[in-house]
């Protein structure tokens, strides 16, 4: 396989584009393997279409040796099998819907459960019939609020999406651990680096699942991991609950004026000052009940004012907040909302108004804790009055909440939920999900076989995601330098960049020549064979594009030799080139 | 490559699916490859799947080995390079337009002649870049009024769509010939029975089109064929123009009571009754001139009425009056709308009260003529009153049209444009259409490049496609009995189908090792192991799925004997089990 420049449809470009920040998204734009024809949306152009080709074949044949059967669906599809899972309404403003010309309504496909469920339960109908695994590689929609970083947050895109059926839970497990399986074999074979991380379902439903993190600095996702192995996406955190705390001698709860504190910061100073600790060590923020008050909107539109109460020394974590009440959707409530609830007062919030089982009234804002707010520990909190707060009100004596919520910040330190130790924090791009979706799905559209016993019995689920184009956009995040991109080269778009130099055709003949050999030899070559582009903008493109060996033909000609160059680094080495074949060739195979 | 029925993801259907009409359809339904998504939209089974792999791959590589270089645009396209075109409206009610989250309007691309040409702007600047041909095999969106016969007219299909962009029109025909030959090779390869017709450029605009049609009776484009070659989709016939006819001896035009004649046969048995012709030969309906009115849509939303003079014994063809009219759309008057115009007395209408040249009257009806009325024809027509009609008008003697319109009826034995003899009349499945487009889209998105001089000039363009999923469909269609499909070998979605029969488990292992060793030796294996299914049904499935050979494993087996049976007819044969494995790799390289 031999490509000239010459001929190549592809142009680099000198500059930074605009609004490209992540340095994926802006190399693939220069080096020009990618354009923009819309916001997350994106044209490839061949050298891009060559090395998406590449990820999309690892990804088949690592499904396939999985025993995944291949099927593909149509993108665009009727609302119906999505309003039955209530997924056209819970996708929110995410899911592009639009209307046919009989005004019935169809959607983009964000993702196919309800299609893959029901395809099996129109051919299938017996559990001799099961475990059956199967996937494509599709392109889907998503219209995301926020597009961004190129590839990797776009708004259509490739998706290998695979979903297992089984009769019972032994066999979801089976089925979930071959996807586990292939998708550690893809990662690694296409040279990604990943960690695996407990994660929560979302929109998806379902029991357990895992997200595969490509870990970079320019991650959307943030995880943890622990010195004892514990890894989770941050929203997939769980609080380790801190021990009862004795409460037998803590004083009875006291209110106080505290005129001028509207801040936490500003209520620790004056606690310090007027009302210091009995064994005189400082107040801090940690020791203040902080009550934040949401508006969240259920899937029927209900609009409910929920109060969260956590430890003053932390913020409420949107994405962790969101993920604890999904399909549920929080904000911070209004000045409207808040003028529904008289009984709050800004600033100075407190237990004694809220809670259902708190205050005894089911119309009391309902107050979810903080896993660490357990009982016997001793809060400085509102009063709920204007200028006035309450000391040593003790959790379970004096109050309590209708539930626990994982909604307070993660922050590096933090115990492991396994004790292995203090939490890291590092950011990851998603390159993968799985999913245990169980009987979400099959419930909802009647997904049943006969069992052993002859008994109808509902099939249980595992559905499991690789953003294709976001993983190519991940091995690009991973393998580049400030001069472009550097490609490893199962995926690179050649494996062999020859340049000629300088305007001697003698140097040209012996480059198309070396070129052709290597071709002929099995390896894929970009020729660079412009007649009248000088040689430093070649071997700046020849950065920019990445491919793994850059072989220069110029005056060395003369004396019979040519320069073989790693991209990714390594020695530059002269080569005669009557062994230039045979010595690029190895050193592809070593690559 | 060995795929094993007893797991492989395929149910066949024994019954003919309800709404499945044409055969091709019917089989790929009930052979288990697509499956009904939605009206005109379709999801691929693994078997179905692996057919369209293979039809994609020939256009690929033959797109390649014309010097295409493959791109990938988007399916959601945002309006503006549409609208640009005007083709946002033009396209109607065809095209899906949805609208994101932020009001922006958006369309699922049918073709995308704008973005190639975006891109290439993008990308390119001077005629030294040029000729570039790129293509993208990539899913298309139409929003068909009457999707049917399956995959041949769907709402969600893949197309292969080329474009090539050239300095000049010499260039243009060069790349416009490389496509119409890489056309051929494709569909020869594909083993595709193909004729090359003249067509109309209908939206899509541009100076000369040819189709690619495979012949089939359920096509749904009518062809001419004429014993000297010529060649032409109906709606691109051009009418041969007869010779003027000397009037010089024809009589002044008479005006007749004509009483109950509302149809042509009435008016033309009153005529032979009433005023016979002088030369004794009867009157027939071919010399009267019908007139037919229409209202035509104009893209600004005009809404026109018009009239078209033809023959009487000729129908308007609204497919023939379409392409002549295209963009703009027709359908027959309305009441309403014959309303508007009280001149046009219903049954009597004639040249008269029609004709901007005819009356002089710039607000008259427009009038357009078919071919055949040439100076000094005569005619029976309409006298604008009730009841009245007049006899020996003289076309351009005593009435001329404002333009000629090729919207009648074109009939077998009419005689060809090329003078070769008479026309025979075929249909076909139209699998390609190649466009000179010129310079249609280049100016409408200023696609401009530096001449040899340094002159800005517009590019021209050509654009080529083949619809991908509907050449599958016609390969089916030209490849199946009434027991089901018989893939030609190159896309049959395995070489060899091997049945095992019976129970006998050493029947069972001689299939499996027969079954092995083909795919060791390179063959593609359907290996039916299903252990509990009757010989009679497998006999069934194999026929229906239409693997090209199928190998029996049976009682023979004992006698070290199995059968080879072409799938497409000729001879069974015994075949020694011991030299099966040389013996069908033989069969399979003369498929």
């Amino acid at each position: 396989m031999l490509l000239r420049l010459s001929t190549l449809f592809v142009r680099t470009l000198r500059e930074n584009p605009a609004d490209a920040e992540v340095a994926s998204h802006r190399l693939l734009l220069r080096a020009g393997y990618i354009r923009r024809a819309a916001p997350g949306i994106y044209t490839w152009l061949p050298l891009g279409l060559r090395v998406l080709a590449k990820v999309e074949a690892v990804v088949r044949e690592e499904m396939q040796s999985a025993g995944a059967q291949e099927v593909h669906f149509p993108a665009l599809l009727p609302r119906e099998p999505y309003e039955a899972t209530h997924r056209w309404t819970e996708y929110g403003p995410n899911l592009f819907r639009l209307k046919d010309r009989k005004d019935a309504d169809y959607l983009l496909a964000p993702t196919h459960e309800e299609m893959f469920t029901l395809l099996v339960k129109d051919l299938y109908g017996s559990y001799k019939d099961l475990p059956v695994t199967l996937f494509q590689v599709q392109t889907k929609y998503r219209d995301e609020a926020r597009p961004r970083a190129g590839l990797i947050r776009g708004r259509e895109f490739v998706m290998k999406d695979a979903y297992s059926f089984d009769v019972d839970e032994d066999g979801l497990e089976l089925s979930y651990q071959r996807q586990r399986d292939a998708y550690e074999r893809i990662f690694q074979r296409l040279g990604l680096d990943y960690v695996i991380v407990a994660a929560t379902s979302g929109a998806m439903g379902g029991s357990r699942s895992e997200e595969f993190l490509s870990p970079a600095s320019i991650g959307e996702d943030t995880f943890v991991r622990s010195p004892g192995g514990y890894a989770a996406n941050v929203e997939a955190v769980v609080t380790p609950v801190p021990d009862v705390v004795d409460h037998a001698d803590a004083p009875a709860a006291h209110v106080e004026d505290t005129p001028d504190t509207p801040t936490i910061d500003t209520l620790v100073a004056f606690a310090n000052e007027t009302h210091p600790r009995a064994d005189g060590v400082p107040w801090t923020a940690a020791d203040t009940l902080k009550n934040v008050v949401l508006a969240v909107t259920h899937p029927d539109g209900e609009r409910e004012i929920v109060a969260v109460g956590l430890p003053g020394d932390r913020e409420v974590d949107l994405k962790r907040l969101e993920a604890a009440l999904t399909p549920s959707v929080a904000e911070p409530a209004t000045e409207a909302d808040l003028r529904t609830r008289p009984e709050l007062v800004k600033g100075y919030i407190g237990p004694g108004v809220l809670g259902r089982a708190n205050t005894g009234d089911e119309k009391a804002v309902r107050y979810l804790l903080d896993p660490r707010v357990v009982e016997g520990t001793r809060w400085i909190t509102g009063a709920d009055v204007a200028g006035r707060h309450v000391f040593d009100l003790v959790a379970g004596r004096d109050f309590v909440g209708d539930g626990t919520i994982e909604a307070a910040e993660v922050r590096a330190g933090d115990p492991a939920p396994d004790g292995s130790g203090p939490l890291e924090l590092a950011r990851g791009i998603e390159i993968g999900h799985i999913f245990q979706l169980g009987r979400k799905y099959a419930e909802a559209l009647g997904l049943k076989v006969l069992d052993v016993n002859g008994k109808q019995v509902t099939v249980t689920m595992g559905s499991y995601g690789i953003g294709v184009t976001r993983a190519l956009a991940a091995i690009a995040e991973a393998n580049h330098d400030d001069k472009g991109l550097a490609w490893p080269v199962q995926v690179a778009p050649a494996h062999v960049h020859v340049v000629a130099t300088g305007k001697d055709p003698a140097v040209f003949e012996a480059a198309e020549s070396l070129a052709s050999a290597l071709s002929l030899r099995g390896m894929e070559v970009l020729f660079d064979d412009r007649p009248k582009v000088a040689p430093g903008a070649k071997f700046a493109d020849a950065e920019l594009l990445g491919v793994p060996l850059v072989v220069v033909v110029g005056r060395g000609v003369v004396d019979g030799l040519v320069e073989v160059r790693p991209r990714a680094g390594g020695e530059t080495a002269e080569v005669a080139i009557v062994d230039a074949v045979d010595h690029i060739s190895e050193l592809v195979e070593q690559l």
